[in-house]
């Protein structure tokens, strides 16, 4: 009998990821590259490369608002190419799972990661913006785990999503570089004028961390007003989901130190009495492979990966 | 052979209603009296007013943060002298299932009221403060669903949970009366001053929607400003669980044409592109009933009383 594998996709807003993957979560094979140009053929011509007669089904995590049922995309503002597309236009014969990217990353973390100690938690993408995934009793939530547009901000900025203060314009990657690039065109002393060949509209978030953990105040002063701002979006998950753990990934938990000690020392503050105590806060175990492993979850084994 | 029966417990921070009730969800008897005083003692007293040998467990919804294991109330701000305790301490010898109120009210919902028609949903509770209660795919979620707790407003008045700026201190019936007491007492021209006697520190929400419902300047504000806090909250919910329909409950639905009506506008302006048309924002049918009938559902019908 020949052992059952999947292809897990995880479609981002920057990069598109697939692998073939075994039934006991090994990945065989993966193909990465940018998340750009045409969408539906670059993802069409590499699930054919790895395709094979043991696959059993096709898992794609992709970023946006997805439709289940149809196993398609209603909206993704940072893939607007594939807004309204349903995957079944690829033309694979095989069984295909859509979710959001976060979810997807959600239950990889659950089948193969840190969530594997958890029966309820909520995953936290921390990047240019901020996505989420829910798992409750061992099982993946399908809803919209948006949770870096759930608004934190009265009266603050609109959003490209609609809503207004959305946790992830104060908490994330591109709220991080503007206030920085802010401070730098208003004259603030720092080390990151120096940073990019002097260049200060190219200045990243790593470049932010470095500088912090070098002891720069600018970069220190940014990486923990997000990191405030992230306790809040943390508390309020905990007071509405009270899971055992938030777990957290994506590039920005590099500066775990400064920016998430201080959502921690945040939430701790803000979290309803008698839940915080029994909350872990930690980070991913499976980095960027989480989406394809989900992914491929969903099609190996639907529900809960750990049963 | 005996028709299965529960007694449904809601301990609200207001009043008790304990009830016995039937598994077709008929409530046969129900006693009301406040919250007050040696609670432990009174409900002990009135269920076993209730009791007989029919009666398969008892349910307690109860304000607050629960302990399901431990069939106790870790904390609960509004019924302090319960805090810590659980309720084995009543000494029934039968099965006792306990859930946060407004969780049991959702449950109710669900059981036999406007909640029959969805799978998905989220309950509010709107009153003095506000609650919640999750359903998904007809499950109620034995989650906090403190949503009154969600931080909405940045540095935003400290919430006696001990986190700023939540939706309760901005969106419910405290801080409707608040703001209205405030404007008179700066000299606002409104009707609302010849109420109470011309005590204005006796104004209720009641007063507030008759004296908006006559046309009342201040008091149409006080209600659309609360409903406008709403509508973020609506929007966040939406956006992190997406359901099918928001039920709200609570005496503050009786100022829907006003107050929920700008928080529709306001959470249809908010909510995630793709989202929103899925979504009904509708009222709850069961009134001050769904939290008994939901407690005894817990008891009689288990996870989903509509399979």
């Amino acid at each position: 009998m020949s052992k059952r594998k999947a292809i897990g996709v995880d479609l981002g807003g920057t990069n598109l990821r697939v692998a073939l993957i075994s039934e006991e979560g090994e990945i065989l094979q993966k193909i990465k590259e940018p998340s750009s140009g045409d969408i539906m053929s670059s993802l069409k011509a590499a699930v054919e490369r790895l395709i094979s007669d043991d696959v059993v089904g096709i898992g794609i995590g992709v970023a946006g608002i997805i439709d289940r049922e149809n196993q398609g995309v209603i909206t993704s503002p940072n893939l607007p190419s594939i807004s309204g597309k349903s995957f079944r236009e690829l033309g694979f014969k095989l069984p295909l799972v859509v979710e959001n990217d976060a979810s997807a990353a959600a239950f990889g973390e659950r089948w193969m990661g840190t969530g594997k100690d958890f029966k309820n938690f909520v995953l936290m993408t921390l990047g240019t913006g901020i996505g989420g995934g829910i798992v409750y009793k061992g099982e993946l939530l399908g809803v919209a785990a948006e949770v870096g547009h759930m608004s934190i901000v009265d009266n603050g900025e609109k959003c490209p999503c609609g809503n207004y203060g959305c946790l992830e314009l104060y908490a994330a990657a591109r709220a991080m570089v503007g206030t920085v690039t802010k401070a730098l065109e208003g004259g603030a002393d720092s080390m990151l004028r120096e940073c990019c060949k002097g260049n200060i509209y190219k200045i990243t978030p790593e470049d932010i961390y470095e500088a912090a953990f070098e002891g720069d105040n600018l970069a220190r002063e940014v990486l923990k007003d997000a990191g405030k701002y992230l306790g809040v979006g943390i508390a309020n998950l905990i007071n509405i989901m009270s899971p055992e753990a938030v777990i957290l990934t994506g590039g920005l938990i590099g500066a775990w130190d400064i920016y998430v000690e201080e959502a921690i020392r945040e939430a701790s503050r803000r979290t309803f009495k008698g839940l915080f105590e029994g909350v872990k806060i930690v980070p991913s175990s499976l980095g960027d492979d989480a989406g394809i492993l989900g992914a491929a979850a969903l099609v190996l084994h639907e529900k809960n990966p750990a049963v």
